[in-house]
Formats: C-alpha cells, structure tokens, sequence
C-alpha cells in the first residue's frame, strides 16, 4: 500500500534512476552544484552520528488523515525534506500502523488529531501557531504536528524540518510555538518592467509577461522559502506604484501568483497608486473626499477580490519623494488610508500606509517629519489602516536610533518597515548579517508605558494592546540564482522572517540555525562563521558611518563614499547636509539647541540622547562635537572617529582570515564566492576608510594616528571616482 | 593508483554521500530539477538496453599521458559525462593497463598518441580536428581521441560524448573530423549595464561589477557548451559599442574571462567603438588616415594583448545606425578597417567589419546599400579583414532571399552573420528551430561561380580559395537559468555551431542529435519532436511574413504584428514602406521596373527571381502582385496570402497536439514550460494572423476565404493594442 505510493511517484523519475555504488564521477555530474538555490530547505543527507540514528527510527512516514492544498504541501515537504536528510524513504500513509509515524493535522479535519485531546496546547498556539508532540498513539511511537489552521500544521512541519537540519533531538518534545506578530510581509519593491528598485539579485522575480500562461517552479521554491520562515504575506510591487497593475489584465497575472502561494499562507498585497483613479480610471481627481473617487475605489476592490478571494491589502507611499497622494488636494494621510480601508474592509483587506514622507519644501531636519506628522493623526484611522514605519526616521542606514513614532501612536496599529535589501550597506557584495540592526531596534525601549516598552511589545500589540500587529522587510531577492546576490544575504531574508516570527530570539541563535541549515553542522565552522556574522554589521557601521553619523554615501545608488557631495538635488538628500563638518566640528545638533529631533522621544530616552549619557553610536547623530572633544574613551572625537573606520577595515580582514579558516567545511563553490566577495569587501571598506578620514580631516586639520596605516590613496583620487547608477547596480570606475 | 584519484577527488564531495536504496523521496530531494542548466550536456544515467552494456565495456577509462589545460578539461568532460551516463567510476590512469581505455592526446606531447602511427589520418584532421580510432593498445583494447592540438583532442572527446549520449556504437570507430570554417564566432550584444540588445533571457552573463574579483561556475559551463559544439570566439560586447570596454579597468576584467574560456579553445574579440580615439583617447578626431589616430589603435592594440595575449581582434558596426565610422571623415570603410587591420596584424588579430550599413539618407531600395557600398571595394582590404554580411539583405527576417553579397566578394574573405537570438521571430516564446532557415541560406545557389556554388562554400573558402574563412551568431543566452529564455531556443545555438563545424550537416540530424541530448533517447518521442521542429520555422514564416513579406513587425521591439506602422521615425524603418500595399496589390518591386536589386545577384539567380521562375516563398520581396493575380497554385495571390497565414496557426497548433503526445517521456518541469509556451505561441500566431488579415483586407477588399475561421476580434482591437519596447522585452497589453 504505502509502497505503492513511492512506485507511483517514481513513474517520473523512470530516467533519472541511480546505479550504485555512485562514485566520484557519477557523482560529480549528478549531484546538484552548490549554487545556493536550495537556501536554508537544503536536504543533503545528514553526518552519520547518533541524531541521525535517532531520526531514522522515530521519523519513519508521514500520516495525514484528511487532506487540503496546505496539508498536502507540509506532507510533501516533510517527505522530501527528511527523504533528503535521512537517506530514508518517507513514506505516505492515512493510519498509524507502526512506529515512527509523523501525524499531521487540525482537530477539526483529522480525527487522530481530534483523539489526542491537545486542546490546552492548541489554544496557545492560536490560529497560525502550532504544537509538536512525542506522543503514543495507538500503542506506536509518534511524532504530533498539531494546529488550528492548515497553514499552522505547514509551519509545524518546517519547525519539524529545521530541528532535524540542526541535529536536535525530536525525542520528548512538547512544543508549541505561535508568532508574536499577526501581518508578516515581504514588499517587494519591483517594477513592471522587472526591474527591482535597490534590488541587486537580478531581475524581478514577477515575470510578469509570461503570466499567466507560465509558473515556473521558482514560485512555489518562493512560497516555500517564506513559509518556512512564517512569512505570511508578499506586496508584490514597487511602492513607487504604477496603476497598470490594478488593471484586469494584470490582475489575472496576479491572481495566477497568488494561487500558487495560497497553499503556503502568503497572501497577496499590492502598492495601491494614489492617482490610478485618474491613470486608469478616467476621472479627473483622486481627491479622497470626492465621492466618484471613493466609487473608484471601492468598486476596484471588489474588483480585485474577485480575482483574488484572499487578497491582503494596499500598501501606500503616498506624498513622498514625488509620489501623488491626499495632500495633493489639501487632505491628510488619514482621510487617504481612511477612504482605501473603507473599500476593502467588506472583504476583510488592509491598508498599510506608510509614514516615510516628507514634503517638497526642505524641513529644517527632515528626520522630524513623519513623526510632526503622523503623530498628531493617532486615532483618526479606521481600525484596518496601519502605519508602517521605517526602523529609524532617516532611511535604513547602517545605524539609526530607533524611530520616534513607534510607542506614540497608542490608538493606532503601526508597523515597523525594515530593509532586508542592504541599500546602504554593500548591497550584494558586503557581508552584512543584519539580525542585530534588526534586534537592536526591536529591543530598543521607547519607554512609551515606562522601562520595557520595546519596540517588540509596541510591534507585537503587547503594550498597547493592539488588536492588529504588523512588521514588514523589503525584500532582497531576484533571479539571481542564489536569490539574493550572495550567499550570506540570505541569512537577512532568513533572520527577518524568524524575528518576524519571534522577536525575542537572539541574533545568535538565528545565525546558528542558519548556518546549520545553508552550509554545515560541523560544530567548530558553525562558531566561526557565527562570530563572523556577528561582528558584521558593527564592521560596516565603523568603516562607513560611525559614531553616529548617517547618509553620507555617494548620491542616488548609494554604494561608496560620498561625504563631500553637497549638491544631490536638494539639500536634504545631501551628505554634507547630515555631518556638517566645519573646521570647529562634525555632528548635527538635534538638541533643544538645534531641530530639536530629540523631543519626539519619550522623556527617559530624550533625556539619555540629549545629555552626556549619550551612547557614542549615535552621538553625531544628535549633536555636533568639536574636533578636540574628548569621549567617553579619552581620545579626541577625532581620534576616535578615524579608529573607527580602520577598525572596519580591521573587522573585514578578520573575517576574510575566519572565512578562509572554514575551508574544507564548506562545498567549494559556495566557499570561494563568499571568499571572492570578501575580497571586495576588503577593498571596499578600505575605499571608505580613506576617503571619509581623510575628508574630514580638511576639517579637522589633524593627522591620522600615527599608529595607522597610511590611506592607498589621497582624497583626491577618491573623489574623482565615479559610481554611475545604472542598473542593475552601481559600476564604479577605476576603484582600486 | 587509480583508486586515489577517486578518494582524493571525493574529499570535497564528503558532505553528499549517498545512501543507498536511494528512494522515491530521496530522489526527489536530491536529483537535480530538470530546469533546462545542462543545455545538451546533459549527464544522467542511460536507459538500460545492449548500448549501455556495449559502453560500460569499451568506455572505462581515460588515460591522457600528457597534461596542459585543455587536455585536463578533455579528460574531466569526459569522467564526469561518461560518468553520469554509465553510473559508473571513470577512472584515470597515465598507461594503457586493462581494456577499456580512452587514449586522450596529440603525437607531439602524448608518447602513447605518437606510438599510433595516426599521421595520415591526422593531416587530414587539420589544426583543429580529430580522429576517434577503435583500436588495441598494448593488447588491450582502447578508443584513441588524437588530434594535432590540444583542442581538437577536446573536440574529440566533446564528440565522443555526443556519440555515447545518442546511443551510437562506439565499436570500430574510425572517425576523421575537421571543420570547414576557421573563426566559428558567438557575437554577444551585451552592454555595460548588463542589458542585452536583442536579448531574451535575462541579462547580460559577464557580470562587469564583479568580474574579475568573482568567476561564477557558470563561465566555465558557457565556454563547455561553446567548445562541445565546436565555436572557438566570442565577440563579448555590442556591436553597438561602447569604448569603456577598452580601457585597462574592462581590460582586467576581460583578462578574467578570457582565462576561464582559453582551455576551451575559445578567444575573446571585442567590438571597437570607432570613436574611441575621441571618447577615450583624448584626440579631437577619429579619422583613420590622421597618424594620431593610427598610432592611438597600434598602443591600443598593443596594451590589449598585454592584457589577453591571445586576443582574437575586433568586431565593428561603422556608419550604420547611427554609429561613428571612417565616413564620419569621408574616408572608406577600407580606410577604416585595414587601420584596425594594422593595429592588431602583428598580434595575429582580425577584424570582422560589418556590412549591414546604411546612410542616413533615406535609399530607395535599402537591401540595395550593403552590396552597392561594399562590392566596389573588394580587394581592398588587408588579408586580416572580414567583411561581415548578414544572412539576408535587410535583417534577419523569419525569411530573406540570400544576401547578394555573398560570392561577389571573391577577393575579401566574407563571413556570414546569423541571428541565433530570435528578434523577429517570436523571441523567448515562441517554438522556432531555426536550423532550417540557417540551411536554406547555407545550401543557396549563388551561381557566383556557376552552378553548385553555395553560400555554405563561399563561407568555407573552397569555392573561391579564401585562405580566412568565418562565421558568426548572434547569441541568445542570458542569465536565465535555461540560458536561451526558453528550452527550444538552446537548439538554435546547438544548431549554430553544429552548422558552423560543419555546414552540411542536416536539419534533422541535428535536431536528432540535440533532442536524444536534451531530452530522451524514445525514438518515437524524438521522432514526434524532430517533426514539430521541423516545421516550426515555416510556421512562423507564415504567420508572420509569407509569401516574401518581411519586416512588418512593430516597430522598435519587434515582436508582434503593425503592418499598418508608417511612421517608424523614417521611412525605411516602416512596415509600409516594405509591404506597399494598395487597392491594386501588395509587394515590393526589385526587378528592373523598380529598384532592380535584383541586379545584385549572379545571373542565373537574378533571372529566376525577376520572372516567371520564382518561388512563391519570395515573391513579394521581389515583385509587386495584384491582388486578384494567380499563383502556381491557381489560387489568387489574396487567397494564397490569407490561407498562408491560417496554415501558420494550424501549424503551431499542430505542433502543440505533438508536444502533448510526448507527455511522459518528458521530465514534468520542462515539458510544462514547453506546453506553456506553446500556448502562448498559439495565441499570438492568432493575433498575428488575424491583425495581418484584416489589415491587407482593408487593400484587397475581398472577403476571408469561407471555409476558413472567422477572426477572434476586429482590425482595430489589435491595432489598439500596445506592446511598449521596456526592457527585458515589450510588454503586450490586452492581447488576448
């Protein structure tokens, strides 16, 4: 019976038989090259040891009483996945009839569930969480994945699939785990034409001529990846939207995607053009208030959710960076998410409305904005309108303070946006773990409620009892076979999710998993590679921003150094704009003396970032400080500011020594990639060490520490050089 | 011994062991997806049968005596091919020691080779040939791949391997293979910013911003693919060029590549911007007789071979389009080539300059510009240029009359230049084998020498003594995982340079050979699928230009119908201006009594095209026809124009019904894209047919045949239609 299923199953895979033994040769053409496609739902056959002695016996088969398109994916998921790692047939079967049997189901739909009597357990788990069992079961030894919800079973399979990836033990266990946030997305920022706004992976993923008519595997490989890590919903377009994708003709398009992720939990979203009305609607105004508007709108709803039942919502960037939107016609942001909330709140949709604006005038520091103005709009939003608010109130540098809006709109569900695209950190080349610029936001106390108001609680409804929570990731990935541009940006795409999932895990527990899962169990390069990662991102925040400096990257793609640009546009978008470096100093004030930025914050916070408590890492941030200052270190800010930058370089040439001490442990392809781009690395922090020390010491008219090596090159040469931005990134001329 | 290699090759291979039974699930996790990466070099195991008895027997092992780059890469192709196909261990050994042996080398550097005695067969192998020998060595029995250079030897083993895959015996091999045309180029339209022009899959493969820090695997599988179906340069840059490429920093990252593909015996070219001087070089002209100038390319040249000192030389598109060109100063193409003739001549470099020109003077006919422009000047190149013409006079149409130029050039060895990336017919999409449109022109009669003297013997020098011979292929491959944008379209560069070997080989061999590659050894599949190819370019010719239209696409991206496009920025851009039709008739008339470009050909070619004589496949790029007028078939010209263009849709879908048949010999991914696509194919065929239909009707004024299908929609929906040319290719709005 249960034979009959793996006979069946391999009518197709008649031409792909194996003889044994398999050699070096067979081997060779036959086994998948590490090119990184399988991301972390890697199955290679597991070390031989104990654990996988363990596996074999109690992982046996997969017993699935009912059926649905969910369950069937968990099914097949476990099947392939422990198939892989195991080395083991995983068979198929609707009964327990022996040991080692992996029970998959909802109370409601299967009665092995139902019989097991989990219900404590389960109302814990919630609708999208999920429980894990050792358990008997008609006299046999079993393995319980239980839940409320199909999609609930689907993440219990994964988390089932990575303890086994990871070599921990599946015996006894009694596990229930929910997510902590309810709307776990991905945005996408891809245009119509494939292109990927700061995307460097390739193309868009969306091909979006040959839908409907072609699904390529990649998609459901997508759907896949983002259910593993409980991702549960993908804004498929640019937030810089264009209104031809709210036609029919792409609608069908989109419907056809998001069929394929249905089975996954992932539903679909769309950037919502404040102006389509009159792009694609013929009428004459998108004013909110204006009542053919609001037909407009709710009629495309409709629309909408007649091509896709289960569609998640509009997100908005609306009066910023020349977006159109309510202001356009004198109405606020609420009376804008209020009318697109009111179109799809009949099908249960959402809108997420995001705070990152900023008007054409040139505000005295535009970091103030959107707190000036949303802050004052708490409470005037229909109860399925989010604001979705980036980590920090300037633009996903490689460190900010946390923003200021999160814990000061109580009546209002807000987001958070974060980037997982490494816009401002290296792109694809830089070796950038992000986990801990995302932790140190999410651990950041606001003190909105008192001490221990995290951003987490604020996300997660906690503490302020939210009844709709929400977090967000702009994607990183592409065509790019690796789908992220390289190997270790996966470890963001990954690291979001599981955070997303639960923000209390720690940044080291995440890299641990992930290293295990993509590349290797050898315990001594999981250490290595981990500290490796995890000194990363303070690695990039010394050799480009340190010390709390922020935007002072070359203009428009933003790759390299730009510190001495002053002429990006408008002054807001410059360099010279942020650090303001004169001969007495660098920094800008945002104190009572200055913008006074400071005082969107709550008292305790205010209070630290304004007075000498001041941690160095976001010093300049809100204040200027005079070259001969003293730190809290007793060297000079100048001293401190230029061993800043060559500890990021310092930082990247030990992690090219870690990296090439894990040789042999890891595949070598995948190996000598992330070797070749840490070479860029290398060279790159470099270029940025000289040309912002040396940059700023036409201010501070001082020499570089003579301890130090001396730059490669002088200013000059730095700033002669040219990044163009074409696409697909940055082509910097005559670098080296 | 041998056993060590195995052992020692296996360390890197340590986390992919296998277990064995391997099972239905662990095969679905571990077998490569069938996603079309292999190309034709496809390794899986063989069905089981006499010929894998007969192969596991006489194929065993590879004994090359000798070592150099491209011996080592013969001998790796052929363990890991023969490897995957037999599922066995191939082994390598420097000595004959047991039946079995596979003898890799030259006699001037293998002592086993030299002991052979191969001479006679060797000279006729040439430089670049081989000779596969069945034989006893030692008393054992062994195949030999012998050649006089290395790269034969690989091209041996590269054939061999075709041999094995396509289940050929292998038993009493005597084998002598050379090819017929000297340079077999792949020309590249790839820019900086990794978009290709003409491109359809994806982008560009040379990675500039990473190169030559990173060398994906993926180069190294590009320069295997090219070397197993024998093309030995590729010309990396667009022809509309851009000079960067030849400063130092491209330079180096040029060199990169150039070091991946050298082993395969594939050189690099690169196109050269004739402005450069200027743009680059800091002169104020770039006038080929200014001394200046001709030294500028002479220090040029030199740096470049410093760079890549087998750099094979340049490839130009002058005064054509918009680009600069020795005209620019009112010099002679001449004057321009042989100074670039000059610069690379003491390095052994070439120039491939192109013919497809025309002035920006609107012509009155102009397929007549390459011919008139060039023919005067035969003779006047130095021995190191090529004149570079493409297929046919205007620009790779699904079909043209031969280009006149061939055979009227007697004293210039010329190229000929086919379109591989498949602008005008169908791009990504749509089915087309193109091998039979590369043959029509290759088997041609030019009569330049009287009867028999072909197109294909004008290209390999025998019919007018070239000591140079040449041809180039414009590429499809991109970075899409399947390379060519779709499955079908890698045949089209297998079928290039399987023609470019060999210029004789037939359609169907060919198709044969690539689809048991490719796909499966059924024979009843294969023959299914030879059929469907088979006819797929006469399909395409008729649903899109018959009976001699051409050049009736849209305007700019050139995918789907706008015969009605009178405006394409001039005159001879227009679909109008080709087709001419009116209420008497339709056709362009080149005999003397219009723009006699008929004159152009050799006589007994040009009578057969100006009268009576000529075939109706060509007849309206030649001859204006009334619409009531009779063709051979009785019918008239209106009636036979409409019934062409509904046997191109009841080809395709024809082609569909053969396709499905095939089900289940077929890997379930590739054979659902292929049946996607085929669907799409479908589709637009209809729309093809119906826009052209209706439009030519609006002239002839007469009513679609009755017996034939009613069009799906009106004239003027498809002419609302639009398909804006964003990149990666034109996105069609409401088609269906």
């Amino acid at each position: 019976m249960t034979w009959n299923v793996v006979v069946r199953a391999c009518l197709t895979c008649a031409l792909v038989t194996w003889a044994a033994p398999v050699t070096e040769s067979a081997a060779h053409s036959a086994i998948p090259v590490e090119d990184g496609y399988d991301l972390w739902l890697r199955y290679r056959q597991l070390p031989n040891g104990p654990r996988l002695t363990e596996y074999r016996k109690t992982l046996t088969r997969v017993v699935a009483d009912a059926s649905s398109p969910t369950i069937d994916a968990a099914s097949d998921e476990l099947t392939r996945g422990l198939g892989g790692l195991l080395g083991n047939a995983i068979t198929a079967d609707r009964s327990v009839t022996s040991n080692g049997s992996i029970i998959l189901g909802t109370p409601k739909s299967s009665p092995i569930v139902a019989s097991l009597k989990l219900d404590a357990a389960l109302k814990s788990a919630g609708n999208e969480g999920f429980v894990l069992r050792s358990t008997t079961v008609a006299g046999k030894q079993a393995t319980v994945i239980a839940a409320n919800s199909d999609v609930g079973v689907l993440y219990g399979a994964f988390d089932l699939l990575r303890r086994v990836q990871t070599l921990q033990s599946v015996s006894g266990l009694a596990v229930t785990s929910a997510p902590r946030i309810q709307v776990r997305m991905l945005d996408h920022w891809d245009n119509l034409n494939r292109t990927v706004e700061r995307g460097y992976a390739g193309q868009s993923l969306w091909d979006w001529p040959n839908l409907p008519e072609t699904l390529p595997e990649r998609y459901r490989d997508y759907a896949r990846a983002n259910a593993s890590i409980g991702i549960n919903g993908a804004a498929l377009t640019n937030v810089n939207a264009n209104a031809k994708f709210l036609t029919p003709e792409y609608l069908t398009k989109i419907a056809a995607l998001a069929g394929v992720f249905r089975p996954y939990g992932i539903k679909v979203y769309l950037t919502a053009r404040f102006s389509a009305p009159i792009e694609i609607g013929g009428l004459t105004t998108a004013d909110p208030l204006d009542s053919a508007v609001r037909v407009w709108w709710k009629d495309k709803a409709d629309e909408i959710y007649r091509f896709v039942p289960d569609f998640g919502g509009f997100v908005v960037k609306a009066n910023s960076e020349g977006q159109p939107g309510p202001q356009d016609y004198k109405r606020s942001h609420a009376d804008g998410a209020n009318m697109l909330a009111d179109a799809v709140a009949p099908h249960g949709g959402i809108v997420m409305w995001r705070a990152f604006v900023y008007s054409n005038e040139v505000p005295t520091d535009r970091v103030r904005q959107a707190y000036d103005e949303f802050k004052p709009l708490d409470g005037q939003f229909r109860e399925n309108v989010f604001i979705q608010v980036k980590n920090g109130a300037l633009d996903f540098q490689p460190r900010e303070p946390f923003h200021p809006l999160f814990g000061a709109m109580p009546k209002t569900p807000v987001m958070a946006e974060f980037q997982i695209t490494k816009e401002y950190l290296g792109q694809d080349t830089h070796l950038v773990y992000l986990a801990p610029l995302f932790k140190e936001v999410l651990d950041a106390d606001t003190y909105a409620n008192g001490k221990g108001s995290t951003v987490g609680k604020v996300l997660d409804g906690s503490l302020q009892k939210q009844a709709r929570t929400g977090i967000t990731g702009v994607s990183n990935v592409g065509t790019d076979r690796n789908w992220t541009g390289s190997q270790f940006n996966q470890a963001n795409w990954y690291a979001y999710g599981r955070l997303a999932w639960d923000h209390t895990l720690t940044s080291q527990t995440i890299a641990d998993e992930w290293i295990r899962r993509t590349f290797t169990n050898n315990d001594r390069s999981v250490a290595s590679i981990r500290s490796m990662m995890l000194t990363s991102r303070e690695a990039v925040v010394n050799y480009m921003t340190p010390l709390g400096l922020a935007h002072i990257m070359a203009t428009g793609h933003h790759y390299g150094p730009g510190p001495w640009v002053s002429n990006a546009g408008r002054p807001d978008w410059s360099p010279t704009y942020y650090h303001r470096a004169d001969t007495l100093g660098i920094g800008f004030d945002r104190t009572s003396t200055g913008s006074n930025a400071v005082a969107q914050y709550f008292p305790p916070v205010r209070d630290r970032f304004a007075g000498n408590a001041i941690p160095d890492s976001v010093l300049l941030w809100f204040h200027r400080v005079g070259w001969n200052q003293k730190l809290k270190s007793g060297r000079t800010l100048w001293e401190e500011l230029a061993r800043h930058y060559y500890a990021g370089v310092d930082s990247v040439r030990s992690m090219r020594r870690t990296w090439d001490s894990v040789k042999g442990s890891i595949d070598s392809t995948r190996f000598a990639e992330v070797q070749d781009f840490l070479r860029i690395q290398e060279k790159e922090a470099i270029w940025w060490r000289d040309a912002a020390v040396q940059y700023f010491q036409t201010f501070s008219r001082q020499p570089i520490p003579s301890d130090l090596e001396r730059p490669v090159h002088p200013l000059e040469f730095y700033r002669a050089l040219r990044c163009p931005p074409v696409p697909p990134k940055p082509r910097c001329e005559a670098v080296y």
